[in-house]
């Protein structure tokens, strides 16, 4: 994937979703050419940034024309792998991981939620919002089943990292986790933590000192 | 507040809600000094970057002896200011607004719900999971009423701009944005997204380019 750009700055990598994002609703809307300026408009990041990036990807603005949208959302679409669909598994089904169930990432993106492991669950699966949800004891066994590569971590904390020791045994490449808990895994697992109340502490933090932070 | 170093870096300011948090654990097991490498494993983040950051705050490590747990801990609530309590607008009370009121960050923070706003709710605040809920006609009223200064947004996409700019006319400072739109704001508006959709795509994208995304 991305054979000619075997290096591309981790801060530009964490763009690519929304990149692809954008340049989609704007071939949507049938547009063929697009600026940096434009670009920067409709995203709110800074159109030397949009440029830098783009270099990163051989990408090919001309000027006074600007960017080709078909190439780029081809190009971002074979980058994100959009033509694959990704299966991922949701652990917890609790009030956040209910709402990740209803909602099931199905207006966006190719991924979608597959199967869902809570001690509500059966061995069987039990459907919930059309998906089966498994009792804990076959955890292992069903990510296994399934080829599941990613999960959705909505556990109460204490036993988030006993979960994450699980699925990381069983071969589990990626963990989004929404509990509060830092977890520790193997170098083969991948894990991105979204703490709401650190992000709303940050934000209170950030709201009494922007002053100060706005220059930086 | 922290008169003492008007300018942290942006990155270190972030990892504050944080260092409080894993301090306050400490401190709570009456644990008097810590070192950097303790602080480092139990929160994942390197030595060297914690050194860096407590040395922005002042913050006295010696050798051999580590820092005051105690000292640190105050320090941080000061500077996070979590001696006052924050009071926190939900606006749309969906699938993941609704599992927000239930959550209502009660377990780690001085911040809290205490009013929600949604199409279902009433101009007299109808009770839901014991916060009022609102009707969206009486929005701006109701936010100034409560001196509401946060706000967790949890709306259809197609209104979440709408809703920013009367939040921003009736002086809120901070939008803790769930929705997928990019949000247009004035300066006085500090609007923090969490797109949950990207920052799956993101991990995805990570999972399958870790080789060369490791060493960056």
């Amino acid at each position: 994937m991305i054979e000619e750009t075997p290096k591309i700055p981790q801060a530009t990598s964490k763009r690519l979703p929304l990149y692809y994002r954008f340049l989609q609703n704007f071939a949507n809307a049938n547009k063929e050419r697009i600026s940096s300026s434009e670009l920067s408009e409709a995203m709110k990041i800074d159109a030397a940034t949009i440029r830098r990036d783009f270099s990163h990807f051989g990408a090919l603005g001309r000027k006074g024309y600007g960017y080709d949208v078909r190439y780029l959302v081809e190009f971002f679409r074979k980058a994100l792998d959009e033509g694959e669909e990704t299966d991922v598994a949701l652990v917890g089904v609790g009030n956040l991981g209910s709402a990740f169930l209803k909602y099931n990432f199905h207006k966006n993106h190719n991924t979608r939620i597959v199967l869902a492991f809570d001690p509500k669950g059966t061995a069987e699966g039990k459907m919930i919002s059309g998906i089966p949800v498994y009792h804990p004891d076959v955890l292992k066994e069903k990510i296994a089943e399934y080829g599941i590569d990613l999960v959705i971590l909505t556990v109460p904390s204490k036993v988030a990292q006993e979960v994450t020791n699980d699925l990381a045994q069983v071969g589990v490449k990626g963990i989004l986790n929404f509990t509060p808990v830092r977890l520790a895994a193997p170098d083969s697992v991948r894990v991105h933590t979204i703490d709401l109340s650190v992000e709303l502490q940050t934000l209170i933090y950030f709201t009494k000192n922007d002053e100060k932070a706005s220059h930086m």
